[in-house]
């Protein structure tokens, strides 16, 4: 489906008064009333069987250098409604099929004071509401630029929140659970270090936002399509309990530069009487367009090691030498430098990761550290910190990578840019080219520290253009990329599907620098992956790491985030040695499937528990994977997915009942039962931990 | 010669305890003392001929972010002494070989306090001094950000100054001739209105700031080698008459981020008793390295006319049509755009100007505004504004260039980037790559308007860092650069001969803006042009143009600019119309060489007159250029460059009798005289005026 611009329409209904209208859900259920108020200021509200999502909320945004904003004196113009109703099959996901089904709004509003045009389209889906602003081509309105957006969300009660601080440059916080009365008390600390960050406010939050109120509704605000835009936070009056959205400014303040035609991101609102309405929706990924990308031949989900976990602990070094207090690329001289002795990107160090991923049948080997520049590559503000091309004396490239191929197993390049855009943008081409050359299909980036161009924040409408820009880049190169640091997915991976993951939150690394809360993982389903998956990175098996941190999580829990967090890129991130140790336990990250038919929402609590059943595309088996929370808990979900009188084998790695995610983590137990689709699991978790079921059937 | 960073020295003259030290030229005029004051702080000073140049002045630079700045605390850990002399010939320039004789004081200082070590070098040469600061690669130092560099000019009197205010964004005013001591009172005045400016103090002046003693010396000021630095200002302490250098801020405010080891550019301080031996020197050539092009062969010397001047004075428009408020590239249609009817780069009309290129002998033919996006190029702080390489529906881009080469004349291609630089440096190599693949060996790129990444300046470290890509770039594809709006040039053409021109400073399109002063030409030779040659854009016959702005020169003046103003890059700016009708006087502009042989000073005042000599390098042709100031005069010049015994003719274009600037500009006088070298002319230049002579050997 093409966006039309009703361009015409204007003419044609400017002088039929209208003052509201009402929007309904396909099923009826969610029902949205719009109108404009006295001074003709757009107002929405948000109603889910009769019980209400968003209190009437006034819509708008505020421009810069300009006499009138676009926050009232709107007239309806004209309005139009349709619906939509499709099936799509993304290149991989959940499931193999998505429905896209819908009721639209488009409301024209016409400014009389200044004859600027401006829509307001709405999505009603069953479980929500998306909209947008849409400024299309017009006589009155060429250039703008915004101050800021004040959609508002006018939340009904004192919900309780599971949300992070807002942050113009980072989004890697622990959860904080709490009344949205309470974020301001709680702020100062959630507030924990980052190499980059920005706070701003004592009540601002970061999307997607997940909700409860009083009464069991869960409510998920988040956007959608979040293309040259800068990312939405949201701002919290906690005396109306009403949220507006804010911005990611740029180095000077301003949110964003448009001209028409453009739209703004779609703002969504999901909503439901159980949890698993929030994992199963797929309104994201609907409100963004079909895949650009013609033939995705190329992209293919992957299972992949590393030497990734062995830095992050303290063990090795991403550096190959100490000698130098300050590195020039191209003039360095490394061949003469003294050996750290902790190199971890050392040819064979690699070959020992590319040995164990081809007798473990992995796809992938992710090698960090393998390009000179990592001695100073932090915290400089460094322009040209690398070039992305030239692999250290230690690291044959081309040696590795034809090792590889005999083997069988893919590469993984990287390219950590430390946030100096620019430099990356100039030696992209040749990087994406090396990797060609060499067979690499994906790579992982990242954006650590503070932004170059300098002034500019991770999620301001420049660096969500140069994300943008990096993986349509990579398509043009048939390469997957998987973006650290940058901006939370909104569901663009529908339109590029090569963006197969992104870090975008706090994921297991912090395990390595003092912990998360054991909980966290029960949250990101709800949080961060409503926009798109996550390189989490699980699969650690010793807790007690190098550098004296805790993984706070068992290894149950670790096996079932295989299930639990969607990704098609999934890493196995502990040492192989680790992995030899628990070689039964690491089997089922061997068999778990990367890419899905189908999936069921068993259970679902934020903050407490996640059990989600998927079958996998093309064995036809299904996996279970459970994350539980803080407390122990034995939960209860039936197999009623399965096909009906078949018999399966259900393979279930779960927690021992002593076991524990602070002081008995490696306590799980191994069995084999018989099932079929009228079998009842009742499950045990440990505090942090969960479980993990391969269910196959018994021919 | 490379640079040798004396690291081993270090330790040999470590604990020889020296406060002070003395530099002198090669002909022993040119003294610089350099000393430790008791706080340990550096102070120099200069003289020439036991006359101060430069009273004693501390030098140093204010670090950010930490405890101890580079200002004092150090002892001179070691000096070394040497000397330089070598002839090196240029790719092109005002002679065909260049001396480069020096000597040279290394002082490294040693902080105690912090361990690190800084050198100051020094270069004496027969008409100035240059110095730098190194910071070579140690134990103690790895990157530092400038808060702000702090050295030190202290002028010995209230001399007179030929200044522009300091500005960030913009060199393009007129110049002000006034006492030091006058530039806070005439400031204002000063800053006369730009697309982008910044002025930043009431004191503060742009260099290359020429300047002139009470007692008849000339001293001027600047910088050479500005590579991956912050351009440099001068603010003046006008009681005590102490400029201070003043780097150009980033968008946070900050300086420049360098780590070891690095340089800053060389601070160059030029004086003589001659206002000639300021145009002859060439100290800031030869304070940039040797050119890193090994085949220069490709850089060729062009005399061009274009589609250019016809927008400039309003007759015609860069823009293909008026359909629309914005243009998105890729989505707007041209090709159902109703065209304006004043497209100035039809395929037609760059055909005209082909065929006159053909006819008169010019090399090339500029066209501006061929390519999509001029509708709304301007002042929107676009970010996606050009591609650079998809041409209006009226531009037969393949026809043209296919016509040119018929025709033997080159296309020079336009690349405006309305300073929205990550958008060119991402459309850079596919920009290249097309004026290679239709066979154009030049480009004008332009930078107007506010910068993009927002919040950084024109002179700022991140955009001279992105000027010199372009030209390093535009070198991989053989392409020579002519950058306008970029920053002023300070002989890195040298390094880099592609880099053919620059425009930086008011040129001649003021002049269909309103008017230069009828002297600012007698200026630029001692400013603009230290650095580097300038595109002025001379040539203009018709000095009441279109849109009703006068042009203040007389077109003897326009003549004389061809010889006053060295470029290897030289237009002939008018309408092929007004050639036709002043055919006589531009046969002087077919005439004139664009590659020199060796020059002549004949004459020189700043503001007041200039008169050069100089020998054509493949003919052996001499030509004279005048330029004159606001009065009339009567100068008077010995032709005894010419070689002896033989007879030449002389073809003189000079302004009659009554000519006049402002109300008689295109009375001009072409006499032909018989002249040996002992032939003294005495010439009349009218108010705005000037002259221009061609001598050819008398066979």
């Amino acid at each position: 489906m093409k966006l039309k611009y009703s361009y015409l329409i204007i003419f044609l209904f400017a002088f039929v008064p209208l003052f509201g209208q009402q929007l309904q859900s396909p099923n009826g259920e969610m029902v949205m009333d719009f109108s404009l108020d006295a001074s003709g200021k757009p107002t929405y509200q948000l109603n889910f069987n009769d019980r209400p999502i968003i209190l009437p909320s006034t819509l708008g945004l505020d421009l810069k250098n300009e006499e009138t904003d676009l926050m009232d004196g709107f007239e309806i113009s004209s309005t139009e409604t349709s619906s939509f109703d499709e099936i799509w099959e993304p290149v991989w996901g959940e499931e193999d099929e998505i429905r896209n089904h819908y009721n639209e709004l488009e409301v024209e509003l016409t400014q009389s004071s200044t004859g600027r045009i401006m829509i307001i389209r709405f999505r009603a889906f069953d479980e929500g509401l998306g909209f947008r602003y849409e400024f299309p081509l017009q006589e009155n309105m060429g250039h703008f630029v915004i101050a800021e957006e004040l959609s508002q969300f006018a939340m009904a009660g004192d919900h309780t929140a599971f949300w992070v601080p807002g942050d113009y440059d980072t989004q890697e916080y622990d959860f904080t659970t709490s009344r949205l009365s309470e974020i301001r008390g709680l702020m100062q600390e959630a507030i924990t270090p980052n190499a980059s960050q920005t706070p701003f406010s004592e009540t601002g939050v970061q999307t997607a936002l997940m909700m409860k109120t009083r009464d069991g509704l869960y409510i998920n605000l988040h956007e959608a399509a979040l293309i040259n835009f800068p990312a939405m936070h949201l701002e919290l009056d906690d005396e109306n309990m009403i949220f507006t959205s804010l911005l990611t400014p740029d180095a000077q303040g301003d949110k964003g530069y448009l001209y028409t035609p453009s739209t703004t991101p779609w703002r969504t609102i999901i909503a439901g009487e159980d949890a698993g309405v929030i994992l199963a929706s797929r309104m994201t990924y609907n409100l963004n367009e079909p895949s650009k990308i013609e033939d995705t031949s190329w992209i293919k989900p992957m299972k992949y090691v590393g030497v990734w976990w062995e830095m992050i602990t303290g063990q090795s070094s991403w550096s190959y030498t100490n000698d130098f207090k300050a590195i020039k690329l191209g003039m360095t001289d490394y061949s003469k430098a003294t050996p750290n002795g902790t190199h971890g990107a050392t040819t064979d160090n690699v070959k020992k990761y590319i040995d164990f991923a081809a007798e473990h049948g992995f796809d992938g080997v992710l090698v960090e550290g393998w390009n000179v520049g990592w001695e100073d590559w932090f915290g400089n503000s460094k322009d040209y910190v690398f070039d992305f091309v030239t692999p250290y004396p230690d690291f044959d490239l081309k040696g590795v990578s034809a090792y590889a191929k005999e083997k069988g197993v893919q590469m993984i390049m990287h390219h950590e840019t430390s946030s100096s855009t620019r430099n990356y943008e100039r030696h992209m081409d040749e990087a994406y080219a090396l990797m060609n050359e060499f067979g690499y299909p994906a790579v992982k980036s990242g954006y650590v520290g503070d932004m170059l161009p300098r002034g500019e924040h991770h999620y301001s409408q420049w660096m969500v253009n140069h994300y943008q820009y990096a993986f349509e880049k990579a398509a043009e190169y048939e390469i997957m990329v998987n973006a650290h640091e940058a901006v939370r997915p909104t569901g663009v991976a529908r339109t590029w599907p090569n963006l197969i993951a992104n870090e975008s939150a706090r994921g297991t690394e912090y395990q390595a620098f003092g912990g998360n809360k054991a909980n966290h993982v029960t949250i990101l389903p709800f949080t961060r992956q409503i926009g798109g998956p996550m390189d989490y990175t699980p699969g650690v098996f010793e807790m007690d790491v190098y550098n004296g941190s805790h993984v706070n999580s068992t290894i149950a829990n670790q096996l079932g985030l295989y299930v639990t967090l969607y990704s098609p890129l999934q890493m196995a991130a502990d040492y192989p040695e680790n992995y030899n140790r628990f070689s039964d336990a690491f089997q089922f990250i061997k068999d778990v499937a990367l890419d899905w038919e189908k999936s069921v929402y068993l259970e679902a609590e934020p903050g407490q528990y996640v059990t989600i059943a998927r079958k996998a595309k093309e064995t036809g088996e299904w996996f279970i994977g459970n994350s539980n929370g803080l407390m122990s808990r034995t939960g209860e979900v039936s197999f009623d997915f399965l096909e009906g009188g078949k018999s399966y084998i259900a393979q279930i790695y779960a927690d021992r009942s002593d076991a524990h995610f602070k002081d008995n983590p490696q306590a799980y137990t191994i069995t084999e039962i018989e099932v079929s689709n009228e079998y009842v699991l009742r499950q045990f978790s440990a505090p942090g931990g969960g479980y993990a079921i391969r269910i196959i059937e018994n021919r």
